[in-house]
C-alpha cells in the first residue's frame, strides 16, 4: 500500500524531509479494525515527532506518522464488538503505533468513533485529536460539570488553533463558561469570535490585556502555547482554588510553589496517555468521539476546518508541515486522499 | 486578657521563645464572633509561623499566633446570623488575623463550625485545621467522589501526623478508597492502621515499599511531608490520568513535565486560602466543620487527639512547639485553658 513516510529528521524545505513509500497492507488482529483512510489532519505533534525522532539517523524501515483519520472499516480483528465492515469511523491513534499517512490503518476500535454523518470526509478528519484534547482537559482532567462550573471564567492562551478552536466550543456550548481567547491578528481574532469567545485578547502583555478586558483573575486557564513561558503570568492571573491544564510541555523546572498560596492546581493533558498505558478506562475515546459525533450532527458544535490539500503525496505533507510549523495555522488544516 | 506569644523569631530552648503577655480582649464586628478560648492544638505551620516572622527584628507588639481552638461565643458582631451567645464553637481561623493562643479571639463567623456535641473539649480542638485540609485536599482540589473513587488507591505519605490521621479516615470512611499510608516506627504504624489504613509501608526507598505492599502504581497520592523530597517518586508511583495533591510547599523548582505523559494532575491545598483571598464561598468552611461535627458525633469518624496538656503558659507553648519541631508527633497535641 501507499504511504508518505521518512527514514531521517530533517528540515521540511529537505525534498526527503517526507517520501512516498510502498509498505505492506497491515492485518487487522484482536481489538483491531483495518480502516482505508480517505483524509487525516495534520496537528502539532506531527512537526514535533518529525523533526525528532530520527535524529541523525536513517531508519531501515521509513516512519509512517499521523494522528487523525477518517475511513472506511475494511475488516476487523477476533475481537471486535464495536464495528463492523462497512462502518465510517473517525479517530485520533495511539502515538506507539503506526500512524494514518497511510493508505490503510490498523487502529484499536476502543480509541475510535463513529464518523459524524452530517460532516464532509475532510470537517470530520479535523476532529478526533482536537476534541479528545479538550474534552479530556475539562471532563477527566478538571472534572469540570455545568452544574457547578456555569458562568465561571476560562482564559484559553492559543485560541485560534485546533485545540483552541474546539476548545473554545466546548467550554461554551457544554459548560457554560466566560471564554477570554488570546489571538493577536484580525483573522485569529474573527475565528475565536467565530468559535464562541466571549472576549479575545493580546497574548503579549498577557496580564495587561486580561485586566483591560474586565477581568482580574479568572476561574480556570488552559495553555496551548508554552507552559514555561506563560507561568508567572498564568500563577498571576489564576484565582484562588483555580485550575491550570496544559499541553505543551515544560522542558525546564518551574516554581511550583508560586501556586502554593492561592490553592491552585495544575493538570497535563495528553491525548496519548490512555492509548500509551492501555488503561483500563481507554474506551473512554470511544464514547467521547461519540459524544462528539452527536454534538456536532445536532449542530451544537459546527467544524473547525480550514483548509484541505488533495492527495497523499510528499508534497502535501511538506506543504502541511510548513504551514503548520509556521504557527500561524488557524483551525484544521486536512489532507484528503 | 492573658495571652502567649512572642517578639522575635528565636529557637524553642530561649526563654524568651514564647513570653506570657496581657493584651487588650478584642470587640466583634461584622460577620465577628467574639470566643472565650478553651483550648487549642498545636500545627506544624505554628512552629513555622515562629520560627520566620520576626526573624532579626523585635516586634513592638507580641505576636499572637495558634490556628485551632473550641470555644464558648461570648458576644457577637452586628452582621452575624449563624451563631448566637453561648454558642460552643471550633474552628482553625485566619493566618492573616491574631491567632488563638489566647484567652479571648475574634473570628469570622463564616469560617467557624458547631462544636462536635459527642467530643470532650480537647478532642474537639484537635480537628478544625486537619479535617479542613484533608476535605478540601479531597473535594475541592481533587473534585473526589465516593461514587467515581471507590476502590481506587492512595498512598498518604506522612500517615501518623495530624492531617495524615484524619485523611486516611476521610479516604476510607467517605470515599471507600484503599489507603496506603507510610509511617516507620512500630508506634506511627499501629496508629495509622488504627485510623483505618489497609496498609503502612516505610517512607524510605518508598518506591521498592510501596510495590513490595503489591502495588505497581496508585491512582492518587497526598504529601504531607516534603514536595522537592518525594517529587521524583510521586511521579513514578502515580498511575496515568493520577492525582497528586501537597500541603507542604517546594522551596526548588520542579520538572513538572515528569507528570506530563501520564497526564497527572498536581494539587496544592492550604486551608488559609479561602480566610485569606476572603472568597466568595468562604463559608464552605463553615459548611465542612458542621459536617465533620456530625461524622464525629455518629461515630463515623474517631477523634485523633493523643496529648494534652494544661494551661495557657509559655512553658506549654514551648513544650508543644518542641515536639512538633521533632516531627515525631502522632496525632495530635492540644493545650487546654
Amino acid at each position: 500500500m501507499k504511504a508518505v513516510g521518512f527514514k531521517t529528521s530533517l528540515p521540511i524545505s529537505e525534498p526527503e524531509s517526507f517520501i512516498e513509500v510502498e509498505t505492506e497492507k497491515p492485518t487487522p488482529s484482536g481489538h483491531e479494525l483495518l480502516v482505508k483512510v480517505k483524509a487525516i489532519s495534520v496537528n502539532p505533534v506531527d512537526y514535533k515527532i518529525r523533526q525528532n525522532s530520527a535524529k541523525n539517523t536513517v531508519l531501515a524501515q521509513p516512519k509512517i506518522i499521523g494522528w487523525d483519520a477518517v475511513g472506511t472499516v475494511e475488516a476487523v480483528g477476533e475481537a471486535v464488538t464495536l464495528f463492523n465492515k462497512g462502518d465510517e469511523v473517525y479517530y485520533a491513534g495511539d502515538i506507539t503505533k503506526q500512524g494514518s499517512n497511510a493508505a490503510y490503518q490498523v487502529i484499536d476500535e476502543r480509541i475510535v468513533g463513529k464518523k459524524p454523518v452530517s460532516l464532509t470526509i475532510e470537517e470530520a478528519a479535523a476532529i478526533p485529536l482536537t476534541a479528545l484534547t479538550a474534552w479530556e482537559i475539562f471532563f477527566d482532567r478538571m472534572r469540570l460539570s455545568a452544574e457547578r462550573d456555569q458562568n465561571k471564567t476560562l482564559l484559553i492562551i492559543g485560541g485560534a488553533g485546533g485545540v483552541g478552536s474546539i476548545a473554545i466550543q466546548l467550554a461554551k456550548k457544554l459548560l457554560g463558561m466566560k471564554v477570554i481567547a488570546t489571538a493577536s491578528r484580525s483573522e485569529t481574532i474573527e475565528w475565536c469570535k467565530k468559535m464562541g469567545a466571549d472576549v479575545v485578547v493580546n497574548h503579549r502583555n498577557l496580564i495587561e490585556e486580561v485586566r483591560k478586558a474586565g477581568y482580574q483573575q479568572v476561574d480556570y486557564i488552559v495553555d496551548f502555547v508554552d507552559t514555561n513561558l506563560y507561568w508567572d503570568a498564568m500563577a498571576e492571573l489564576i484565582k484562588p482554588q483555580g485550575h491550570i491544564a496544559s499541553i505543551t510541555g515544560s522542558p525546564t523546572p518551574v516554581l511550583l510553589n508560586k501556586l502554593k498560596s492561592k490553592s491552585v492546581s495544575f493538570s497535563w493533558e495528553l491525548m496519548f496517555t490512555r492509548s500509551t498505558f492501555q488503561t483500563e478506562d481507554m474506551i473512554e475515546q470511544h464514547i467521547i468521539l461519540n459524544r462528539v459525533a452527536d454534538l456536532l450532527d445536532q449542530g451544537v458544535l459546527q467544524p473547525t476546518l480550514t483548509q484541505t490539500l488533495e492527495g497523499l503525496t510528499a508534497d502535501n505533507f511538506k506543504q502541511a508541515h510548513k504551514q503548520l510549523e509556521s504557527g500561524s495555522t488557524i483551525g484544521k488544516l486536512v489532507i484528503r486522499f
